[in-house]
């Protein structure tokens, strides 16, 4: 039995690996065929991208082969055509998504952190809301948007893992174990949308899971190297690489560079500070304004950026595009459009900065339009381009003054500074901006390109953009958009050292006695009041507490007692243990303490046996060690409870009778109203 | 004061980060210089190692320089040089060990890791152990000794830390925050050793640390950036380089080479379990026969290893030389006395297969002799020569059916199986197979050699190895060593489902009456009992809990009080609030509930407001909330609560009052009694 769990566990990871990588791998495809798509189309046959139209026909960048014929040679006309069917393709996303299911826009990271904090949120991972993002994510890549698709890729990975678990009897019953299969959902969704297997399990525990064990982290690897390698198998590229950009460093870099390498770091800071603040004012702003005209807006961005971005020799092309081509060596016949030439340096440097100033005003308004929207290549896009403008300024001046001040460390006659590593490091700047992450980042960049000698320079900036950010006070963007959202969710780093449980918890409690109800009463008192569970206290005055039993657990107890055999409303009911049996001490899971993981079988096996009693004992449902703390308890040390030990409830006890409730909700409740320190740099972000 | 606090943390973790880069390089400095000591010595300078003392001079392997003058020129003369040095270096190590410093024997990480669970144990992180492990370490490398540096160096590392910790006024009063410097420190340790930032911080989330918090991740982060841009700075090996060996694969894997990869993971999960077992029964002999023969032991090993390693190509080398060598491709200059010739393949096969054997037995007996010893390097050395007997003999087979079966894949004309890519897979295996880790031993890999292209082949053996190591129901080295000597240490994944508090704990408690004990009964109470702490009870016969109090604060307060004024021993004692303060409920810092941080001016002050009443109170050093739990409480819980709040003891309440104390030790005790169920396959690895 127990090899027979195990291997279930190994076969609904496997799956679900298998799945994401499939999706990931369909998804790749159609969105290349739609991109390919607003340029021309292949005469030998529709579906083909120009990849494919092309295979084996050598061409140069203006004509690449007879069988791809471009839409028209007039640029006005092209231009038109390419904006006509980006408007085309937004729309029909944004449409797909308002009337079909309105949770596959956005993200979604911040719902899945969430939910792995043990929120509910029905509908969130369903079929629907998978099919439909799976549809329209091509379509927003493809119609040039600036947004990504990593994000949604996540959140698509975690809806094949509820998916899957859902149809294991292991892990439907248990919200606990359910979590664990999702956090590694979530790792395989990062790995199969960059290609970094690493990258994602790393994703998964710095940013993702609430919880850290060693057993997730396995499972994360377990998934995300599955899903890769499915990927890989299916190899929707083409090139045999697992991501589009690969680059080699061949020149190692030097110590002065540090000076420039700060620079970055600093605008990566300041880039996720920006962002995170406008982007939740426009949050604002389409909440207030725009509710109600989704599809609207989301046309009206793509056909904005794609008329202004068509003329930009950065913008017009797709993002992971631009970057391979920015982060590489010139030497290696990277020149794209006269990049390298130094002839046009600074023609390239305006067209650079006009690139990134442009990106971050359409990500600043994308980001959160009502269609599937990642923020993760967007962001890494706007660093490269400035990064690739820094790195061309540092050069230009290093060939003006090549020998004087640091330049003297450069080695004669060999070229001294690669732009291409800067627009790098901007990159892995900007995503750790937004994001507020950093082992992660540096773990996906070096995945990404394989860049080995560039893992300190890349921590160096990462650790300048982080003391920034949390000078500026920022938080990750997807932190932000939960508390904009008012979900009920404990940060890791959240403290409140000043304060004990009892000037917190609710005392307004919904109580229900040992025994003396009815079956008419409990639903009286189900209809009557919204909370989610209920102590169980004794019936003297004493208000000692005997457990704790879920809204769920009685609701279903009822029902399932009212099917099998003719309980009337009038059955008297008990929550105590039964004379014959005092000993029934069923161990429970920690983390499904609350949601008894009894399956049908045995759940009707106990209610046959109570049919004796004439009387409805909801015992075995009772969780009968809620976790207790006492009301002058720090409320610091049941934060930690709470995001540790993960209950839904802390029940509040002074000398055994229960005095009051706390839940996560009013913790949340008391920090926001409590004032904020503006001296808590230390707590929040210093070492 | 925040910023100030917030610098001193900045400024602990550079420094701890700095000190541990320039040991870190004056070791690897050290050691190269002992190591060619044995071969010969450069009259340019006795202080040249064969490298400096051959700069710039062209050599071939026979004859590097003329500078150089190896000790003679007869082979059997060279060869009892050098087994004489080694026997002169390994007693110089074991010597200093033995008298000067106990602790800086063995690799130190099973006992690290118990120091970060919040076990104590005096002098092993000292002044001593630091010097003499430091100073003996490169002794015993250069000995030739089959034992690695790696795991010496994150306890130097950990030393290091807790040395700065304590001289800094935020770190020394509080276990907690030391324990998080000391994490940071680990990870240093080994981002150092492997030159690996990223692998040292993955190291310290996967194998060191208890708990997880982001905040200690990007602390470990800062500090192995620290330690290794001042190892980088300071340049040890003058190859610009951070680690002794960097490959770079041209060609891609195929997906048909996984059948052999799978061999490679196989054969790391059974060397981890020989190793595990046999190494146990080695350390089990060693404790019962040679406890005082350490310095004997250590100068025979040694000389054993020199005589017969000598005479094998690749025992005779370091072994961080011998996996450069094994890992390279045959077509970039890789070939090491034939190594790449086919004529040779077979004789090589055959040297690498006694490589392997040789290098297991000596290892198996070598790892825990009492010397600085780790175990990291031989693993992957012995990895290393396996691989590439099976890379090698892959090729064979290969040369010989080039088209046949599974070889049509090969593209033509290329050479299709790289024996390099076997010997990285294979240390990758070995070094998990033995310390039961996966994630970091990717990163580590990928960091070592930046071979991207082979991540997912190093996850595919690595899983192997993993399933392989759960199979036979094997833990890691470290964890085994810990359960050997008996250190109270719950492990990450230990459960116990079957049972309840109140079978477990202690219930012979020595409480202390809220009031009526003088001075005289406390030192009593202090010289007849044992225990760490002591619950304070109300003096009535209710045994209502008040609160606990540490032996140490009791200890300190009562020292504190007779230096300060005339406190006699019939001075009574109180644990209760004063009445004029009754809301002084200083907030408890969760980690350091028990050892409360006051510094010496406030504790002055408190006693000194005491003065009056003429009874010593200890109310503010009492832990007013010390955290209980009813004696139904299943046990999984509490165990949760020990491994993820870290209290060091957890009182156990009913209806009020107190009826016994659960400790770590209660809880191992109970757990290592309870039979093992021989099923706990799926709880332990399964995914």
């Amino acid at each position: 039995r127990k090899v027979l769990h195990a291997g279930q566990s190994w076969f609904v990871v496997t799956l679900v690996g298998v799945g994401i990588g499939i999706n990931a791998a369909l998804i790749s495809i159609i969105t290349e065929w739609l991109s390919d798509l607003k340029m021309g189309y292949c005469s030998d046959g529709w579906w083909l991208n120009q990849q494919f139209c092309c295979w084996e026909v050598e061409g140069d960048e203006g004509n690449p082969c007879d069988s791809w014929h471009p839409w028209s040679t007039v640029t006005a006309a092209r231009w038109l055509i390419y904006v006509i069917f980006a408007a085309l393709f937004s729309f029909g996303a944004a449409h797909l998504v308002r009337s079909l299911a309105k949770y596959a826009a956005g993200s979604g990271i911040s719902e899945i952190k969430c939910i792995l904090a043990g929120f509910v949120m029905k509908g969130f991972l369903g079929l629907a809301t998978f099919f439909i993002k799976s549809l329209t994510l091509p379509l927003v890549i493809a119609s040039g948007l600036s947004v990504g698709k990593e994000g949604p890729s996540v959140h698509l990975a975690c809806c094949i893992g509820d998916l899957v678990a859902s149809l294991s009897s292991r892990f439907s019953h248990s919200e606990g174990k359910k979590r664990e299969i999702l956090t590694a959902a979530s790792a395989a969704g990062v790995a199969v949308a960059f290609g970094s297997p690493i990258g994602g399990v790393l994703f998964s525990i710095e940013e993702m899971s609430h919880t850290f064990s060693i057993k997730t982290m396995w499972r994360s690897f377990f998934c995300a190297l599955v899903a890769t390698v499915t990927l890989s198998a299916m190899n929707p590229f083409r090139t045999g690489k697992l991501v589009l950009f690969q680059v080699t460093y061949d020149r190692d870099w030097h110590f002065f560079e540090i000076i420039f390498f700060v620079i970055l770091g600093i605008f990566g800071g300041l880039y996720g500070a920006f962002m995170v603040k406008f982007n939740l004012q426009v949050a604002a702003f389409r909440r207030k304004h725009l509710a109600n005209h989704g599809v609207a807006e989301a046309v009206t961005l793509a056909t904005l950026t794609a008329m202004v971005g068509y003329f930009n020799r950065f913008l017009r092309i797709d993002m992971t595009e631009s970057m391979a081509i920015l982060f590489r060596e010139c030497e290696s016949g990277g020149d794209y459009d006269n990049l390298c030439r130094t002839a046009f340096q600074w023609r390239m440097v305006n067209s650079l900065l006009l690139a990134t100033v442009i990106r971050v005003g359409f990500v600043v308004i994308s980001y959160g339009a009502k269609v599937p929207a990642g923020i993760f290549v967007p962001s890494m896009a706007i660093g490269a381009t400035f990064g690739r403008m820094v790195g061309i300024m540092v050069k230009a001046l290093n060939n003006a003054y090549p020998t004087s001040g640091i330049f003297a460390f450069c080695q004669p006659d060999v070229p001294c500074i690669t732009p291409g590593t800067y627009a790098f490091l901007g990159a892995a700047a900007a995503l750790s901006g937004v994001m507020r992450i950093t082992v992660t980042v540096v773990v996906i960049m070096f995945e990404l390109t394989g860049a080995l000698t560039y893992i300190l320079p890349t921590m160096i900036v990462l650790l300048v953009t982080k003391s920034v950010g949390d000078f500026l006070d920022v938080r990750g963007i997807a932190d932000e958009m939960i508390r904009f959202n008012g979900f009920p969710f404990l940060e890791k780093e959240e403290h409140s050292f000043n304060a004990c449980v009892s000037r917190v918890m609710t005392t307004d409690l919904h109580t229900l006695p040992v025994s003396g109800l009815t079956i008419r009463d409990i639903e009286r008192i189900l209809a009557n009041t919204k909370v989610q569970g209920y102590p169980i206290v004794s019936s003297d005055s004493s208000n000692t507490l005997i457990g704790y039993i879920g809204r769920t657990e009685l609701r279903y107890v009822i029902d399932k007692a009212q099917q099998m055999r003719r309980v009337s409303l009038q059955t008297p009911c008990s929550f105590s243990p039964q004379r014959d049996d005092p000993e029934r001490s069923d161990p429970l899971d920690i983390t499904s303490a609350l949601a008894v993981g009894l399956d049908e079988d045995s759940a009707a096996e106990i209610l046959e046996d109570m049919a004796s009693d004439h009387a409805l004992n909801f015992w075995p449902w009772v969780n009968q060690t809620p976790i207790t703390v006492s009301p002058q308890l720090p409320l610091e040390i049941t934060m930690q409870m709470f995001k540790r030990l993960g209950p839904r409830v802390i029940l509040v006890e002074d000398r055994g009778s229960l005095v009051g409730l706390l839940t996560v909700k009013d913790v949340l409740r008391f920090t926001m109203t409590e004032k904020q320190d503006s001296d808590s740099w230390d707590d929040r972000g210093g070492i």
